[in-house]
């Protein structure tokens, strides 16, 4: 058992503690309840956040950074094509360690991860002690032969997947409706549908996206036909869904879909920035957040990511109180632990205790005002001294076990695809 | 004389020399010239950046952050207003030196002020080691008295400035047009003129401004209400320059203003965030990057305000290529340094030596491409681990001397606005 000491939550000293996977008991510091801690950690001038969780993730593209920059995503994705051509597994595995070195150190302990090889970059994750959600890609272009290699290639990885642990999970990965031929897509949500699974997909991230779509689908937009198909359902994962009409909004909130903001790739690829949140969350879609692969957008920091949200929606809405600073913390945690199934992002008994403590005795909380405005606004992630996942330490006072070693062996990959 | 040895500029190790408050010369590393230094510094894995020009703030307003929230620009102004009333000297100081703390630790090493008791503003950056342009702030509201006094004390400070060094700078500051009486306006820039001073001034920050000056002056815009009393010219800083029409561009552009982009603020206030950045620009104007108050953005971390700029320009322009990053660089050093009229803001030989030393041995640089986007789109400013202005070292590895009496001074000041 770990006792976390005289921590602050929500602005209240309470005694935090840690059994197993497990958040154990909270108490009033400084009562311990009569309850023995192997380990005793004091967190005088911190506080206890829930562990972020980023619902779209390229990983190991935080090896493509700073390549490509400043295109458009039709050009851009070209670009990246050509290099991914050239990547192997063991490009995957240092990739995706170096991915998680960076969301341990800003927070976040689950993702869902959309890339290839993906049982090397689930080794990673579960080296490094994060849990990733992740997945086949299936992106058959519209080929025959293609979609029955990745169909028997995926059905390979969900039988291995049946001896995983908890430490990770699968889930189906389709890239978009204009990669992946309408029987795939159908195939991959009755999989997901019967095996628990969910379904991971792009959707209206551009414009040009839903010209085609209508162009090639008697006018139906991306949502209208995946919705066609039968595929829409709260097992969905739709990243971007920035491109949306109102009867868009009302089909992924009537099927509780799970749509993921990804700002700053948007933004930075001049996709959109429109977000529709008020109108996702009243027509009942569930919202998370999420950072996209870091070569487009281009770090994989949940805490900028949430900063950039706020700012966009005030922005384009011309509304200085758009979106609530708690809902948008639900949405970097609890909502998308909703999404995935998961007891985590909350900092409650019983809950998986994934979770990061905060250093607060510095000048960005100095203010008595919301620790949430301190917090996203004000401070940068470089104060999340500690992180827990699932019930262990994944980074001790900014210290994450085997640092050199991943950069070497980044380091030893990248030339590869240059 | 300091040797920063083995130090990347653009991507070439050189060593660096820095005597007196100048970089003296720039070698390709290891080239040493004869010259002998009497302190070295092995500066491999690092970098060299100019220091940010910061040229928009309200330094001590950092003490007033986080209070309130979310709130549109005249109800925030009428909350920080009343607070205000209640502010001394003592509070000036303390959240200068606390605002000159978080400045360094993010690399500024010049800034632009607009505030209260700004002899002790002075004070505080002096001894924190940093240059600031400071004012006295002209605010009348139309009234005579005010305007009288206020005239009286802003000669009253010109001529103590006068005995100043070079490690501070007076300027001249009129709020706004909404603010601030015709004849003061036209006194202020008169007497900046006069005495070669800098006229720092708010200028179509909001919608409502604009609206409320065409209603009061004959359908002028805020530009051409400055432009018609003879005002406008390269002594003006213009903070802000959101709601601009052609006719204002083309005004900006002809007088050559220095027009200052403070995106954080203007979206997180919902104030506006179409900044005109290639029209300006082409009609002639000098654009520069601020922060604003840390009460409204919420810090002064002029690396995350480059970030946000740049993505905001290339999300609302549509245009991945929008805001190119050495122009965005320019933008937060050398175009503020011109602004001020100062031979700082550039790696030059001859040039004031205000520079960063970053820590570019992490993950954030792995990439091979530019060294630009890894910077301003990858990393946080953490990765400065030193920094130096006007030739001496005021952070040594992210240590800024002074740090806890800082904060100290702070705690104590802080309940006198609650």
């Amino acid at each position: 058992m770990i006792l976390l000491r005289n921590i602050q939550q929500d602005g209240v000293p309470v005694n935090l503690f840690i059994q197993g996977d497990r958040i154990h008991r909270i108490l009033p510091y400084p009562e311990e309840g009569g309850l023995v801690a192997d380990e005793v950690v004091d967190c005088t001038g911190k506080a206890v956040i829930p562990g972020f969780v980023n619902m779209h993730t390229h990983a190991a593209m935080v090896l493509l950074r700073g390549i490509t920059e400043d295109v458009p995503l039709d050009q851009w994705l070209d670009r990246i094509w050509a290099m991914e051509a050239k990547m192997d597994k063991e490009f995957v595995y240092w990739g995706t360690r170096l991915a998680c070195l960076e969301m341990i150190k800003s927070g976040t302990t689950t993702f869902n991860d959309q890339y290839w090889f993906a049982p090397y970059a689930r080794q990673a994750a579960v080296e490094m002690g994060i849990r990733p959600y992740i997945s086949f890609v299936i992106l058959d272009q519209f080929d025959k032969a293609t979609a029955e290699h990745q169909r028997r290639k995926c059905i390979e990885l969900y039988e291995k997947s049946l001896d995983w642990t908890e430490a990770s999970h699968l889930a189906m990965s389709v890239h978009a409706v204009y990669t992946v031929s309408e029987e795939m897509i159908r195939w991959a949500s009755e999989f997901a549908v019967e095996h628990g699974m969910k379904l991971h997909i792009h959707l209206s991230e551009t414009e040009k996206e839903n010209i085609d779509c209508m162009k090639a689908h008697n006018g139906l937009s991306p949502t209208e036909y995946l919705d066609s198909l039968g595929v829409l359902g709260p097992h969905v994962v739709a990243a971007h869904a920035i491109w949306l009409s109102r009867h868009d909004v009302a089909l992924l909130g009537q099927h509780r879909v799970n749509c993921v903001h990804n700002i700053n790739s948007n933004a930075k690829l001049a996709s959109g920035y429109r977000f529709l949140y008020d109108e996702l969350k009243a027509a009942g879609a569930n919202i998370c957040l999420g950072t996209d692969g870091a070569s487009s957008s281009n770090n994989l920091d949940m805490l900028e990511t949430m900063k950039t949200t706020a700012l966009f929606q005030k922005a384009w809405a011309q509304d200085p109180s758009a979106m609530p600073l708690h809902e948008l913390m639900d949405c970097a945690t609890v909502n998308g632990a909703r999404a995935l199934g998961l007891d985590t992002g909350e900092i409650r008994e019983g809950a998986i205790a994934d979770l990061s403590i905060v250093d607060i005795d510095n000048s960005y909380f100095l203010s008595p005002g919301s620790f949430l405005a301190n917090l996203v606004y004000t401070a940068h992630s470089d104060v999340i001294s500690s992180v827990i996942a699932a019930g262990r330490f994944v980074m001790r006072d900014r210290v994450v076990e085997g640092e050199e070693e991943i950069l070497a062996g980044a380091r030893k990959v990248l030339p590869q695809i240059l």
